[in-house]
């Protein structure tokens, strides 16, 4: 690290504030919450992502919904957010700027940027006789990695199941993903160790739904 | 095995008719679904369930539900059943009949029995955009194992993801259990090896929601 002298620039981040919010999903948003999916997929290398702008639509914005399923959008922006109800705000001073070279693809209608989302859903967890949540996907998108910002997604989950009386927030994790596994170990969470989770689709999902 | 001749009765099963239907379950099987929870808990050496028939009452027969929970029981009877809608219905033919010390205290309001029960809950399939189900619980009474009704109460399952054109239907199981793991490996069930599921409750829980 360069030794700093007193002539040198201290107010380190005056330049680099990064307003961030975590706030519900408008239908505007969902071209953005498509792309992070496939993002998320390729991350994961899966090749079998077939959403669709209008399945997210349907399966999001639809009243009443088919089934619960609740996304948390992280909006961004390097200057004041505008006005919004939110589940959290937060200023970030970076060290530097956000080189994010996908930010017109990520856009908000209001000119802010999305720059990762969380998908969840109601659980029941029957040896209590309540609900939780479970976690299905929680993606920041590259540019805005180790920032704080998962935890930032995660906190406001479980919020919501605080809130709500929830006794359980759950999720999944591909064990590659050392980083992940630290992170949700430092957050005080469980890993269940000698659970497996098993998996019935397609033709043998079909054939097993045959009565006769 | 004995041979046979033809003084022998070789009608075989005439007293070992047992008569089963998976059905969606009425109030009054709220005492036999809460004792089922308590019996699984004990099955998995768990010191930890709190369900209570209240907690029942409140998050499956409240309209609308808090979130939704489907449980189907496994009602059996060695007479042939009353008529009542059902998801399945079949008759097994057993060697024995079924040595059940406990049928007084999981009686139905019509006087079957009530053998077992599965749990489940929508889920969403993001690479989809499209639910899917999971089961939290399926539990079958000792007395009532290796005679299929596991099975019976899967395709229950299955065939209303199908009808609902859900795309999966998931569970763990703990992997000690390896009459179970081997039964679901038959029926073409995948294992999600390399992931591993997280857990947040109690005091983890409530600090990683709070947001100041």
């Amino acid at each position: 690290m360069a030794s700093m002298t007193p002539t040198e620039n201290t107010t380190k981040s005056d330049d680099h504030h990064l307003y961030t919010r975590i706030r519900a999903p408008k239908k505007s948003d969902i071209p953005s919450i498509h792309k992070l999916l496939h993002k998320m997929a390729e991350f994961h290398n899966a090749t079998n992502c077939q959403v669709t702008e209008s399945s997210l639509n349907s399966t999001l914005f639809t009243n009443p919904q088919p089934t619960p399923v609740n996304v948390f959008v992280l909006e961004v922006s390097s200057s004041p957010l505008p006005l919004h109800p939110s589940i959290i705000e937060k200023t970030f001073d970076l060290p530097r700027p956000v080189n994010d070279s996908e930010v017109l693809i990520f856009q908000s209608e209001i000119g802010t940027t999305i720059a990762g989302f969380v998908l969840f859903y109601p659980t029941y967890c029957s040896f209590f006789g309540k609900p939780g949540f479970r976690i299905q996907d929680l993606f920041v998108r590259e540019s805005y990695r180790s920032l704080g910002f998962g935890e930032l997604l995660m906190k406001a989950v479980a919020n919501e199941a605080v809130k709500l009386g929830y006794v359980k927030v759950e999720w999944s994790v591909v064990d590659w993903n050392v980083g992940a596994t630290k992170f949700y170990e430092k957050i005080g969470a469980c890993v269940l160790e000698d659970w497996k989770t098993f998996e019935l689709t397609n033709d043998a999902l079909f054939s097993c739904g045959k009565l006769h």
